[in-house]
């Protein structure tokens, strides 16, 4: 699929815009909760429980990807599973995707075709049942994947950042710091100078491989939350931008502290703390109850002057996003 | 709102996200659909038909539109007022909008500030009750906006393109050409070599303000769209892409023929037909039905071979669109 000559593989400079939506949407499946697919000014989507989760999240060359790095499928993967792990940290069942693509025109069609293949099959294997049910199609210099998930409650309450109790377990679904770990891995190894180049599989460790697909084809544990939710779960979040990070949020939205502890946070608890892009979904529960694919990692206290402890020490963790700090760069 | 000095309206590369999103944020008054706002993982929107209606549309600096032309204000009221045409095309009444916005470091604060404005403004004056219900904020040297539109159908079917009858009357709200004239008078008289500079608004005639109005600041008649599915219209759609070509789309998905008249396309009927980005209302009605801020202009009849007529003549539109032809200017 890498091999195709690129004589049959037009820029998109060379066709219409309607001979390239036909193309991505050929690849799209209508989802369960579709009940007005593409071709029309809006889908309809259904919404049984009365109301909407909806989140958007966008992409963009340089700063969130690199085409050396990603793949059109992976790009479509990761655009989609990000997305999916919004709607999913509400309690929410994801029902459908738009995708806003903003595309320069000397890519190649089957760059596109990946693209879409890759968010149909990031919505079968960690959302089945949503599906891409509509988009928009531009023209830029930067290549710009801005997605928006919906998703359905099924009568339940959302599952906010701000209801984490004292007397809590927190807890956690999915890696942590290995998404870090693996952009590491790419920003260390997979460079000629400032410039990324294609990574070289045979020169990852087993490790490695892993770290650097968590970063490129994220898996979050979409699934769980509603698993998470339909046990009663008091809060719930994504951990996009490392757990520190993110566990000061909840605990500032709930009006209290989270007592972490370092034992239960794997081999490298200093990335699990700092790394971004995991994904994961954060979590409280009674005291009790701890559903299956989720593992605790500390309680949840009265509010204190900190308001996140490891092992009862306040934590020092600035975070890490190498992107941030790599502007205008070729790649 | 214009003299605010440099120093006191930062550069966005001075700025912390949040410090951005807040700023943003406090712009947004929450709307009659929103069940939870901005600051979680995601928004929850009422549905309470048991579906949503949902579209996306970007614009895209270079392609969509040009900093020397609009505002923040006018980019954020336009951003607002495409994606909300979509969905009064559908029947529906918009419900929120979610933005995500992809913004080069050196934008002034003001800049985004004005352009939230201009999403709240257009919501109020387009579509009470709809809001900004949540968003993302990515840097990228090309300013991007990706807004996606969510409505309510009230429990009515949504009137896609397909159900033109024979024997309908084709009717049309809001302005047909007066878009696309103002573009022609932007790229007339308001650049210097290639680039665009900045409008004076003393060198427009009457006409001509109305028209660059229309193109910068366009006012869609939102509200008729759920007028027009109540009384019964048997398809409709936005004319983004001018009315020949987009009634050619409404013909061919019901697998009717358009019959036009001239004399009802008012004073430049070559440029309504071909003119894009009017984001009037076209919609066919049973015969004896056309509700108030319709005006009949064509009837539908069984498929020939022509899909759209114009005094019982073919139409020869190729539309037009300067934009398209114009890439990699600055401005």
């Amino acid at each position: 699929m890498h091999s195709r000559p690129d004589a049959d593989d037009p820029r998109l400079a060379e066709l219409s815009e309607g001979r390239i939506l036909r193309s991505i949407l050929s690849r799209t499946t209508p989802g369960a909760h579709t009940l007005l697919g593409p071709g029309d000014d809006a889908a309809v989507i259904a919404a049984p429980s009365g109301s909407v989760v909806a989140t958007t999240d966008t992409l963009v060359h340089g700063p969130d990807f690199r085409l050396a790095w990603s793949s059109g499928h992976d790009l479509g993967w990761k655009a989609a599973a990000v997305n999916l792990a919004d709607v999913a940290a509400m309690g929410a069942r994801p029902t459908a995707l738009l995708v806003a693509l903003a595309v320069p025109r000397d890519l190649r069609l089957s760059f596109v075709e990946r693209l879409a293949d890759g968010f149909r099959d990031a919505c079968a294997a960690l959302a089945p049942g949503c599906a891409v049910v509509g988009g928009d199609l531009t023209v830029s210099d930067v290549l710009t994947v801005a997605v928006t998930a919906l998703g359905d409650l099924e009568g339940r309450p959302p599952v906010t950042r701000a209801g984490a109790r004292p007397g809590d377990v927190v807890a956690v679904a999915g890696e942590l710091g290995h998404a870090a770990h693996g952009l590491a891995v790419l920003f260390g190894r997979f460079r000629d100078g400032d410039a990324p180049i294609p990574v070289d599989p045979s020169l990852l460790g087993p490790g490695e491989s892993a770290a650097v697909a968590a970063q490129l084809r994220p898996s979050p544990p979409i699934g769980l939350g509603v698993v998470a939710a339909a046990v009663g779960a008091t809060a719930m979040m994504d951990v996009s931008d490392g757990l520190a990070l993110d566990a000061r949020r909840m605990a500032d939205a709930s009006g209290v502290t989270i007592a972490l502890e370092r034992a239960e946070l794997g081999d490298f608890p200093e990335r699990a703390l700092a790394g971004g892009e995991d994904h994961a979904l954060l979590a409280s529960f009674p005291d009790g109850i701890l559903p299956p694919g989720f593992r605790a990692i500390g309680t949840v206290r009265e509010r204190a002057d900190e308001n996140l402890l490891c092992d009862d020490l306040p934590v020092d963790v600035s975070g890490w996003d190498p992107y941030r700090d790599w502007d205008s760069v070729a790649g």
